[in-house]
């Protein structure tokens, strides 16, 4: 028997902990021995529940119980999760975390420790919450040097853009939707932001570049500034607005942006919806690959989690090699992505013309006063450049092909 | 340095050696060590190539070379690549394969020799190609029990099926087009009746239930039988006909099936075109979760080799628990599969009606003399008792949701 812990017992925790018991017979055959969780940390009681017997407040107590072989951290922020989590590998536990926060932040120095301690540092969810792409990329397309990595790794933001293409309502009102659903917290500021997809992306590009990629330094734009008078723009144009996270391999760097992007239906990416989230990478052998599934919601997560505890228990005696280090990566110039951009202007078509060369004009029903138009393909260097010669502009929106 | 050798030097094992020379650095970092080709077996000698100084053409010089550790198996085919393999695990080294007749065969004992002499027997390619399936399975979502696992697993077929309906054509111009494209054998049984399809669902079974699925088990049925003016129906209903292989839960079995489905445009494999792959898996916690690649190819399949090799590297010490026992799996009888079944019959309406009560005609432009119609859901032992009834039943093919 392997003895864990679960440190946090909120949605994920609590999720952990019915999917070890739900599925107990299968995992104990393939973990090769039975998972069994001793202590849940938690802040509060829960004094109906029977998990109550399990309870403890201070994470000590686990660190100096030599019986705990697995720790499970569902807590979330880097503090005070990193102070324990770091004591818990210290005390030659293996560690998995569904934290994006923890591990973009401190990723490459616990899986250091984890190395020095003959231990396991695991967070397969951290990205794509039920969708398999940590141990993919870690142990999967280790053949490959990769040329991208772009996906919808958000799913609040997901579901946003999906119910206002498909109802045709405005961004504050499926705000307060997703808030009501529990899709998007009180404060959805991580979320429409694009600091999410943000940290996730960084994740992806250190484990492939396997250098630390800091999530600041990710060029980050969200969804907050799109309208229902964009999504019928892109209607006509028979495309779908989705915020992508994209990491594009340069030279020996990458380029990493977060942004919405008009998509068309020929896009792999195009029909992922609502909750979901993907992941398409491509690689100089295996080429194009997508993985989809439940980005996010508490049994996905869950089972993410519980997958690297099955791996942690076939690995209870070793070490296993993640390439990320904790040498910083310079990233490419992010204005160095090439893309045509989408842009509406309160300007005549002669002066955008003037601005920006050959465009094709876009036109939706209803929206007057203003004039919509697609542009050539450039930089985002040029696109800047040109842009400041047309007064005006009220809106862009890049263009994937 | 690790020293490996390649058994088979046609399309996969040169392709293996060019991802290991083209990635040679990267693959190095993320295995820890360099991986080198000392020898390669063939039959065959390749006087100008550089390749001629490594050939060897008795294996038993590989098994018997201490320094050897990995040894990669691409000949194909049951014999003699059984008794080579057999040969390097008894010998202590580590065996990847891409070779699917061979897993489907004999996966279980040569996994548990593996086991048994600490090393690790690996078969990433022979499913899917480049699409990361194997290692998902198996150190993935191993926190979930498996309800289904559906996928588009042949890419010759799919590819012919993609180019009858894009073109119109018919079953035999379409095949001589693959074959001379070299994507179909000149014995193209094996793809055209589902039989590759079937050992590769045979295997994915055996993974995920833990026991041994035999392929000769499974029911199979191919798209030789598929018509233009199948397509033309397809076309009518706004679906597409895919050859699907498909595994479902019933208790503690499976029910296994490999046949050609109506899909509707909402289905996640419907876009799935040309010769990519793709497989959709339903966990009972993780939900619905796709991988989607390049099922086929020289680069890709070799990648998925390679990315084994990096995986023995990274465990060239320890055995790698895989829950895939010799105990055979009683499937559970396909014949309890429910769907709708579209039904072409020379035969009057009234009588369809007769025999299946409630359906709904389909027509397609062009087509005369006979009658189109889907049934409704109902399991295939119960549509053979209707069909019974209504002679003339010259088509049928399932519908899936």
């Amino acid at each position: 028997m392997i003895k864990a812990a679960v440190m946090g017992y909120g949605t994920i925790g609590s999720g952990v902990v019915e999917v070890l018991s739900r599925n107990r017979e299968t995992i104990a055959k393939r973990a090769g021995d039975v998972i069994e969780v001793k202590y849940v940390l938690d802040l509060r009681d829960f004094k109906d529940d029977p998990i109550q017997k399990k309870i403890v407040h201070d994470y000590r107590m686990i660190a100096d119980d030599p019986e705990i072989a697995i720790v499970v951290e569902t807590m979330g922020g880097v503090e005070p999760a990193y102070t324990f989590v770091k004591a818990m590998l210290t005390a030659g536990k293996h560690v998995t975390t569904s934290n994006k926060a923890l591990v973009a932040e401190k990723g490459a120095e616990l899986i250091a420790l984890a190395r020095q301690k003959k231990v396991n540092f695991m967070f397969e969810a951290s990205v794509g919450g039920g969708i398999p792409i940590i141990r993919p990329l870690n142990a999967c397309l280790t053949g490959d040097v990769m040329e991208e990595i772009t996906g919808i790794v958000n799913g609040t933001t997901n579901y946003m853009m999906t119910e206002m293409t498909e109802k045709g309502v405005d961004f504050d009102e499926v705000l307060k939707d997703a808030q009501n659903r529990g899709y998007a917290e009180k404060d959805p500021t991580a979320d429409i932001e694009g600091y999410d997809a943000g940290r996730k992306i960084a994740i992806l590009t250190s484990l492939v570049c396997g250098k630390q990629t800091d999530f600041e330094d990710v060029y980050t734009e969200g969804i907050s500034h799109i309208t229902a008078a964009d999504i019928r723009y892109a209607k006509e144009m028979g495309r779908a607005i989705k915020l992508l996270a994209t990491s594009r391999r340069v030279k020996t760097s990458y380029a990493v942006m977060v942004a919405p992007f008009l998509l068309p239906k020929t896009h792999p990416l195009y029909s992922v919806n609502g909750v979901f989230n993907a992941i398409f990478v491509r690689g100089n052998v295996s080429g194009d690959v997508m993985f989809y599934g439940s980005g996010a919601g508490k049994l996905p997560t869950a089972g993410a989690v519980v997958s690297d505890i099955v791996e942690m228990a076939k690995h209870i005696d070793k070490n296993i090699r993640v390439e990320w280090s904790p040498e910083k990566l310079a990233l490419a110039d992010y204005t160095c992505f090439k893309n045509r951009f989408f842009v509406r202007a309160k300007a005549d078509k002669a002066n955008a013309v003037e601005a920006f060369g050959g465009i094709t004009a876009v036109e939706a029903e209803g929206i007057d006063g203003e004039i919509g138009f697609i542009t050539e393909k450039m930089t985002e260097a040029e696109f800047e450049k040109r842009a400041a010669l047309l007064p005006g502009i009220i809106q862009k929106i890049r263009v994937a092909d």
